[in-house]
């Protein structure tokens, strides 16, 4: 069957029955209810601190084909997985299905734990080795699916998934359960994101590094859902949090875009006292929260609130006053951290509350502006972000769908090159995001706006920004390079893209060859 | 029946199967999953502000016999169930069954409701006017139902009381539903005690007088579950908040029992440091409060944490260094709630958290030690809180079991003689709080130890406490008064008195007259 974005998507995946996306908006979620969580009881007095990972598992009774959750605030340089799934390969435990947030390269080992069968599926992002390694075909069970924050959040509620154990990793935590991440010895930020999974799995493991006396605050994961800790020697390197996206662009192509960005948002009638925001960590956005904040600073404006992940940037315009809130689900760097310690202010907030869409409302949708990056885009304004031209699957969906979908205003700021390869093509390789929520693509060479959007283009033209449509960029750009190979694609499905309302919006297909 | 502390309990009691008390930590939870909760969805853009509690009860969809929840955080200064409950009256509803955290004197108007039928079930606690309206009999359709803070919530999760509207008291609200009771024109504290309300609710509704740009912080409720908002000009008045219980007792006697109870936790072997500890609000409780304060600082002792009601006496202690932290349920002064914003170490927890039996763990069973009064206690060392000397049901349970069941050392601390009407009598009219759970019983006459805990009655004795048997301090106390006259009971059940696990501990009958 074709999807509202014109994709073929089969009725089954896997052993899933498959919704069709139908459009940003259009469904209401399945069922009365959501799931019900297990219950659980505690004696008085118990000791919930184990020996070892291995301990845990034991106690948990995890067994073959059991789902495994984990975050990743450490990103790049967590090292609870691969400790977990060392101690399950050890015990010789087979067929387990990952629900990480996201995987990074630091997780290359899965590969290993795929080939000897001890992992056979994956819910959550796979950036970088372990994604290209299943785009191959014929490596899972089942195809990988892919959901956004706020999707996963909604999956977990929803029953779509239910998780054996939890292993959280966090960087303090007291002997009861308690965990934060925003303190100890090697803090990554919040921990919001495993929130879902401490409230729903049977079992919920803190793997810490930092065990204090009772009681640990803020209680990002409590007690009331812990049932065992164990302390290990490192669970993560903060120094790899912010893996490298944390400086502002130098380039003047980028500089450029997001220059171009931050005069459109002050085009838009959005940009007046409380006005709203989210960047990314990437350096266009880095730079475009730079840009904007000088702006309101001249203007006037103060704003209401800015969502993260949380940067030295956006903590500087709370210190500045410039935002009266920052709203904050994960850190990129230090300086947030110690900025959630320390300002009221700095809110720190779970996926549900950032983007469920089985929720009464999202904090996406309060944003008046988000400014987004892209691997392709494409003349519907279809947005992928997690193939390459090369048809690997190499990314995760992030908050992408959750804040394209809920912001007043979305731009999506690509360079039209990158390197030979054109990034506005005919269509995308994968859709992540649909055009319908998509309002403007900034590049070097001009703003495209949606033609759903000719109230913004017109305010854009009268500001004298150089409004183009996108056909005509897109043709300036692939004048200038050779066409490149494009993937070949075999059958075998290796992904399911899920919309964050559950529904499938795209599925990725093994790579066959390059022709 | 005769259940595990000797009170004759019914088989059933209105249309409940009763579960009768087995001991404190005896039972496993029923069933081996949660209560589903209700899905929910929102459009992108919706305004979620209604112009009257009228539109809220209509929105949602309010019927005859429905459930309507609140919490107490106003005291005797609510006046958010009375304007429900006046709303709910002219549109002509019937059969209301009333679910609030506690009722108090302000709410007196609900014994009109329950007269014209409005209001026929009650489960929660009744403080004062209500409670004695309620226990002259023939009242209500259903016998009321009393239960702890940590039974309450117990109850939601478990599914025991399904909610239809949770109307929210919210001193400072955004127009998405986050809602505080820490800020705002009229602060009351935290109003966390509606958390599992607002999730478990179908409808949730959150009434505030002081609606401002989004978003509110800390987000005590949260807009993912808040259906509707309505501003009022007053929701209550926080100088009623204290409701006089603020006053470190003047009385000789008092402050006898005082000196003793902080004697005898100082000679106990838990107070070193990290030492814990929850008084509640009465002069007693906070002259202890004062005392150990000064004893932990001679003594060099830090303590881990003090367990609120939140207090100027505890901010006291935090401010001096002498505990790390405060765990504050509910905030019995405005110095407290002053706190809560400027001392990150003052951290607000919801009833879940402080004591949900079915659970991972509660906050009162890291405490090392606590101070609770009674309206009498027995030989047998049961504690009664609900009903007075003269049968009548006039008190909650507020966090009473909680904190017995759970504290490492539980003091009960009671005058011998209130006026003429001794204290200590052979066998208390309600058993709110089972014998087992107490360990000692302080009075100005001396110490009784309970003999479960012959351990710590060597301590006291070594410690130079005046250790003596409980019929003895009772014989004494008798010998100066006159015998009183006692209630006479019918055989109609007008309360079942809730043990933290949901089982019946005991029931209230109606008082007939007096003897």
């Amino acid at each position: 069957m074709r999807n509202a974005v014109d994709r073929e998507i089969p009725e089954r995946i896997g052993s899933r029955e498959v919704r069709p996306f139908e459009g940003a908006f259009a469904t209401s979620p399945k069922g009365t209810q959501k799931a019900a969580r297990t219950m659980k009881h505690a004696p008085r007095d118990e000791d919930k601190v184990l020996p070892s990972i291995d301990a845990a598992i034991e106690a948990c009774g995890l067994s073959d084909g059991a789902t495994l959750s984990f975050h990743h605030s450490f990103r790049d340089g967590d090292r609870v997985i691969n400790l977990v799934l060392e101690a399950c390969a050890k015990r010789g435990l087979k067929g387990l299905r990952l629900f990480p947030t996201a995987l990074f390269p630091a997780h290359k080992a899965v590969i290993d734990h795929i080939e000897s069968g001890v992992v056979s599926r994956i819910e959550g992002s796979m950036n970088g080795p372990v994604g290209a390694f299943v785009s191959q075909g014929g490596k899972l069970a089942e195809p990988a699916v892919l959901r956004s924050h706020g999707g996963r959040w909604r999956a977990i509620e929803a029953g779509d998934v239910h998780i054996d154990v939890a292993f959280i990793a966090a960087p303090q935590a007291d002997p009861y359960g308690n965990a934060t991440g925003i303190r100890g010895k090697t803090p990554c930020g919040p921990i919001g994101f495993s929130a879902a999974d401490a409230l729903y799995a049977d079992k919920t493991v803190v793997v810490t590094n930092d065990l204090v006396p009772y009681p640990v605050y803020p209680m990002e994961i409590t007690q009331s859902c812990v049932d065992h800790l164990v302390v290990v020697d490192e669970i993560g390197d903060p120094e790899n949090i912010a893996s490298g996206t944390l400086q502002l662009t130098k380039s003047p192509t980028r500089l450029r875009i997001a220059r171009l960005t931050a005069e459109a948002v002050m085009a838009s009638e959005r940009f007046v006292d409380g006005f709203s925001f989210q960047g990314g960590a990437g350096g266009i956005s880095l730079a475009v929260t730079k840009y904007l904040g000088d702006a309101m600073e001249e203007a006037g404006i103060v704003g209401s609130f800015g969502m993260g992940g949380g940067t030295k940037l956006l903590v500087d315009l709370l210190h500045r006053g410039l935002i009266r809130t920052i709203l904050d689900g994960q850190a990129f760097d230090l300086d947030a951290i110690a900025s959630i310690r320390e300002d009221a202010g700095h809110v720190m907030i779970d996926p549900g509350f950032y983007a469920n869409y089985d929720s009464r409302g999202c904090a996406t949708y309060q944003l008046d502006a988000a400014f987004l990056g892209a691997t392709e885009v494409d003349l519907n304004f279809n947005v992928n972000v997690n193939t390459h031209s090369d048809g690997l699957l190499l990314h995760g969906i992030g908050g992408h769908q959750d804040v394209a979908a809920g912001a007043g205003m979305t731009l999506i700021t690509v360079p039209t090159l990158r390197g030979r390869i054109p990034v506005i093509v005919d269509s995308v390789t994968t859709v992540t995001t649909p055009g319908e929520t998509v309002d403007v693509i900034v590049t070097e060479r001009g703003l495209a706006v949606n033609p759903r959007r000719d109230d913004l283009k017109a305010r854009l033209v009268n500001a004298g920004l150089p409004v183009r449509p996108l056909e005509e960029i897109k043709a300036e750009a692939e004048r200038l390079v050779q066409p490149i190979g494009k993937p070949v694609f075999g059958d075998e499905i290796i992904a399911a893209i899920e919309w964050r309302d559950g529904t499938v919006i795209d599925v990725v297909r093994k790579v066959e060859g390059w022709e």
